[in-house]
């Protein structure tokens, strides 16, 4: 094992555009294939990003999140899956972080930045079929869990199982990803970010160390604990963005390239169209907006997480609300770009070859994991009552 | 050779409302698949319904254009594209009997009726690679032609060439699909109407007699001759409403036995959902209104149709506002509501296995045919200055 | 007592349009001024349209609900408030028909069409401030109500009170405007509908008969009584569409005359522009639906109507889907372009010579009579539940 | 008359906000009134924000323009006609500042700040009725000019005039609203901005010193100098952008008081309504786009200002696509929601008292100023294109 890609001189976000452009020339493909995108998850490891946003003290590259989140931007420019899964690999590394002691995070951390560890995602709160048993020194995690995101192919796992003798807690642990009785159904097929392995799992009796659970602060017990949904929020929200910049971009050069004038269009280059002119000037208009709600929103995350246990619950609904007005903008603006952008491209721009369509299909299923109309009307009890978001896993 | 399945007892559309169902079963696979749907041609071959909207006395069931296009609009609803090359089978019909002499269409209409004929097309006029050389007695084709749909496995094809001869003429001519010299890519792959064939086709010296030509009174000579992409334009409306319709089945019967309401709804029902049940309200205001339009229209081509030669221009200029009225509107919110039914199906509802999305992806295909805005520009036309559209094959 | 204008040579459509011309030179200075219209409602009593709803065996025009809309329509376009309180006025004498004995209804019918009474509105049910007392043989009614539409220079009104005795039942009385104790406070003064006098009534121990009582069959007791509601919506409607016709057509007009191209377009005439254009088409789509949609709804109103006493619920509810469904169209598509219209008549339209934006104001004001929200909701209830709605005085 | 309100210890904003106010209180009576609104003209000369944008060493507060600009926007959200007239006057002091030599602009700045005089426009270059005669050691001005905003009760105004003798240059001047042969004929009355005084002004053989001529370097002669027509564009933005959330913020106000939950609502608050939390949640993910928009713009603005002379044509631009961009999003955010509030305070918001429809009064004509059509085309030629706005009056 030898020298990272990325010296001193090289950027992160300098390092991911060089992946980035290696993950666009198989994206289209692999969206096709579905399944684990082992080659581009292995750059992944070998590119150092994956101690993005550890920090320096324990081998990291210590970014803030607005340049993790900026990483996770990119890569949705090419491939939206490769990018859920990078952004929830820091999540899962918050959600340690935010949710544990020192003495259990600060080890993952160094074993993360040293191995080039690969976090999944089994946490899923709203699915309550794995239950948890005390056996005393240890729990067993036993049941069914669905939309597991990168557990495939990763080192270490976050999961969580109810348990039912404490009235239907929710226990989080960090668990290595191939220990006994963890089953990983490999199942996720779907009509969009087909290469997140967001599938299922099922644990049979899964020993579980009091030491990997994560109890101290514990689950969203602190506004600063309470960051770990936003961190997810606003993980998507770059999610969102990324694929629609990808679209946008997309779209302009096939129209620079291919596209040609309709037979009764008064300009001979379909570059003056009047039509296509207005269509990709409201494509601008909405993307800067999205733009500098996403990036306010990622500048506050930064300001609160360096507040560290001192950030207020006022401080941290603030921010909530920054970050759920970024992710509606980006939602209703990215999924109108990522459908209409065919009226500039035109009939033959349907071809499979392409698959322009896996923009709105990422973007449309992405959107869906947690319902706008209830996020937005969150952000209606703020701007009406100034009633701040009561954290949940999902604001 | 015996008795059709449709007897006196069952009408067109119960015989399609048959076949649809059968169809449904494997839309979803074959809709993966792509390629030729070969069983399901034979079936509506079987069906009798490729005579639907030949006259009774050349062996057909004499339906008006408004019953051909409800089959259409009833297939569209399962399968958009079997209902896409259906109805371009009897556009090409319609072809014939516009701009040929009547001792050429009337055999082709017997023998389609007698021997369950499909008709495939390679016309696109604005794909000029195809040339023609006048041999005395007879035409050579050679060329390339794109967007050749339905052509595979049909037995007559609607083709065109250009005459540079004649300054560049558009020659439009029915030949069996079987002659020689024609070669057939099967190379259509694309993000929607995926069973459509609507690849490309190869002429290598194909002969064409005199008699196969459609010369008298040709293309777009007279009002009555420009019905017919007036007819194509219709098809495809009825095709989008279809495909809306669709959608909108789905979405409600998978909403009433499959989508939970979110964790924060006060209603215990998602049925009763305030945003849910919105979504719902403003997909029937648009679902209903353009039903009107397109049935609107459906009935004014069939009282044009009843007038044959001695339709005006001006009736024909009406009648083509009534359509591009319910075109635009199918397409506008037809694309809103296949795109937004997800916001009520929610997160489980991208699973592949359902491929909800082919009900966007077909309708975003399709609605590229010609672009909408200009569509729009000929509707403003009308609007502001009174100006009737001026035949083309786009409008 | 003399000659109507409409002899059996001029239909009650062309008698309308003329009143309607008339109307026109005056609308933009009565609307700055507000008040009572009272030379235009003398015009319409002098018309015989006051009788245009009741049926010829007593002395009316026997116009189908359809007519009687269409000429609500037809003033709308020039003057919604006018069309307003012609329409309520057929709705009051649809009140007594629908909630009241025949021995009751036929004399007001009689004398209404002989001398052309006109019938204003005091039933908000909503407005629970006026009760009734009963003092054996008759009633008094006492207190305040508000959006007393067309009570100003009435003959009869339709008035409401809580009766406290009777759980707060409503009940509702038909009498003469003049009578003791009534006062109209003639104190509206709202951003639109500005001569509709839909302002405030005190009543003051009002003596109320038990002739002039409707009890039987009472107010929504029955499913042809619960028309009452249906007609007061779908007069809204034509109301809403005649606002948005008359828009299109005054913008037009305007555009046809005075707005000149933007010095960057690439056309020396407006009315080629392709933004002007575009918006022009998109006008058009939308008002074409809304007509449908509108249309289809008056001819349901007229077979429901003509079945009176046999129509059953499931058919009142089928007729209720298809106005809401007209209402919530002609709502958000005339909102939509009577402030749109601006863009394409440009700065200088701005004028309050003009008082262009009198249509955005009258459908802003009149839209907000039952909120639009609660109308998709409720069709919502049908499209996904296939819940017909429940008769109230709004729905 | 000495000591200013604004000491050193009240920032211009909190003097703004203390005269917002005063404007409040009769802001619905003056939109009535429409007219010249002497007495807040007045308390803005008392003010000494007149000298808001002028350097310190001229005697002014030496504000960046995005201080000057916030006023706009304070003044806007309680009274878009003083902001308009304000915003203006330091749009003219800018146009001296840019076109003329210093030891022009100096002495007027100084003056303007000594005597607080108020700026007006007569500037309008697409009306060319104005023509200019060269009399050797001066110039007559003499004609017609429209849209003259704010010049009634100023002291100074920016004129224009076409030199037919060079071809139809505009030559611009400064002159004292005072001079002989000026004619302002307060003929302003429109729908919205009704305090503005935008009306007419007639010149007659008025005398135009060379020294009053802005001809070095002259109007948009370098980048620095094409700054104005963007002080100008952004103005316009900070005026729909504040009336916007004057709007908004009266909506809530008024719901929180007045609105009561419709019958069928499920809730008993208002402020619990799904449908009206729905629409305040998607105002406000609206309104924030727009402000962060609106704030980037105008520190760009800043930065250019303090570029001075070396300002490049390509920075010039991009500031210029900010500015459109921000435009653009503050018409289209602003009339949706200026349109649509009224959906959440209901029926009874429409009384005239409250002039709630002068928000989308103001907004709507005063989003005419220039078309938004061509505003987003010019953005699409930048989306696309790569092409930086042209600079123009209106670029």
């Amino acid at each position: 094992m030898t020298a990272k890609p990325h010296s001193a001189l090289i950027s992160p976000l300098q390092t991911a555009r060089q992946l980035a452009a290696g993950f666009a020339l198989t994206a289209v493909e692999r969206d096709e294939r579905g399944g684990t995108p082992k080659a581009e998850r292995d750059a992944l490891r070998q590119s150092g990003l994956l101690a993005l946003s550890i920090p320096t003290r324990f081998g990291g590259l210590g970014a803030h999140w607005s340049e993790t989140l900026n990483v996770v931007r990119e890569f949705a420019k090419v491939d939206s899956s490769i990018a859920h899964v990078f952004g929830f690999h820091h999540l899962m590394l918050a959600t340690v972080r935010l949710f544990a002691r020192p003495e259990q995070w600060q080890p993952w951390f160094e074993q993360t930045a040293r191995q080039n560890w690969f976090w999944g995602n089994a946490l899923n709160p709203l699915d309550t079929r794995t239950v948890v048993k005390n056996l005393g020194g240890w729990r067993e995690f036993s049941g069914k869990k669905s939309f597991c995101s990168g557990a495939s192919d990763s080192q270490m796992l976050i999961a969580s199982a109810v348990d039912e003798s404490a009235g239907g807690k929710l226990l989080i642990a960090a668990i290595p990803s191939g220990r006994s009785g963890i089953t990983l159904h490999n199942d996720w097929n779907n009509m969009g970010q087909r290469q997140t392995d967001s599938g299922s799992a099922t644990f049979e009796r899964v020993r579980v160390e009091e030491s990997e659970l994560l109890l101290d602060p514990g689950p969203l017990s602190t506004p600063f604990a309470c960051l770990r949904p936003l961190i997810a929020q606003l993980t998507f929200t770059h999610l969102f963005l990324g694929i629609a910049e990808g679209a946008f971009e997309e779209a302009r050069q096939y129209t620079l390239t291919e596209t040609r004038p309709w037979h009764k269009s008064t300009v001979r280059d379909v570059r003056q169209d009047p039509y296509v002119l207005g269509h990709f000037g409201e494509f601008w208009v909405a993307l800067e907006g999205v733009r500098l709600l996403v990036e306010r929103a990622a500048e506050r995350l930064d300001q609160a997480w360096a507040k560290g246990p001192d950030l207020s619950a006022e401080e941290r609904g603030h921010l909530a609300t920054a970050i759920a007005t970024a992710k509606v903008a980006a939602t209703r603006h990215g999924l109108e770009l990522c459908s209409r952008l065919f009226e500039v491209t035109g009939a033959r721009s349907t071809h499979a070859s392409l698959r322009l369509d896996r923009y709105w299909r990422n973007l449309r299923t992405q959107t869906l994991h947690d319902p706008v109309d209830y996020k937005i009307h969150e952000l209606g009890d703020w701007a009406l009552n100034q009633a701040l978001p009561i954290p949940t896993f999902y604001s």
